[in-house]
């Protein structure tokens, strides 16, 4: 068996759901510490220049999905985005799933649809 | 001279329309490097939980201001709030104006309706 992993396959359902009612607007109320942890974490996947880059390539990558090979022309080496791309994984802002050669990367509508209602206190339309 | 510095006066205005047009949705085609270290500047900003729970603490507090000494109960020291308050300052988050004793942190509205709009794709209603 070569040195390969089959990454974990996320349930795009399961993730959106346990992302979405993480908080309130930050405009209602001060945010307590648990929801300040969910949130910041979340921020801070898309606060890197690379990884949003990335972030951006596959969520306007056609049918909203792109694989590693679609999207590594940011300039930054294999390892890096690959790097970059676990990351929004374990932020919940990606989900993944591998067919055949590739892994290919899914953005998490629901997920960018509460961090926008964070920002802005309005419930987002269906995306 | 007391060690008292005043800090620099920002014009809301113009803080505002500086930051709004920084990039398209992130759905609507990859970010260029620009577009991607303006984004990810904000993005960061909020990517710290403490850093997360002053600005909520100064979003929803009453009209939408306050000064230091109405949200320091997030369990850090007086310079670690302010070391907080000056990067959020420095990424066009707050506003601030000193008057008399206190300076006071106002949220930009145009800032949040524009990360908004870069996570949802749609344009915020007037805040």
């Amino acid at each position: 068996m070569p040195n390969t992993k089959v990454l974990p396959l996320l349930d795009p359902a399961a993730g959106g759901s346990a992302a979405a009612p993480c908080c309130p607007p930050l405009t209602e109320r001060p945010l307590d510490a648990g929801e300040a942890e969910t949130a910041a974490r979340m921020f801070k996947a898309l606060g890197d220049p690379v990884r949003l880059r990335l972030f951006s390539a596959v969520a306007s990558h056609e049918g909203g999905e792109a694989c590693v090979c679609d999207i590594s022309d940011v300039g930054v080496s294999q390892p890096t985005v690959s790097h970059h791309l676990k990351k929004l994984r374990e932020a919940g802002l990606l989900t993944s799933e591998r067919r055949g050669t590739w892994v290919y990367y899914r953005v998490e509508p629901s997920v960018l649809a509460a961090m926008g209602q964070i920002l802005t206190g309005r419930p987002a339309a269906a995306a």
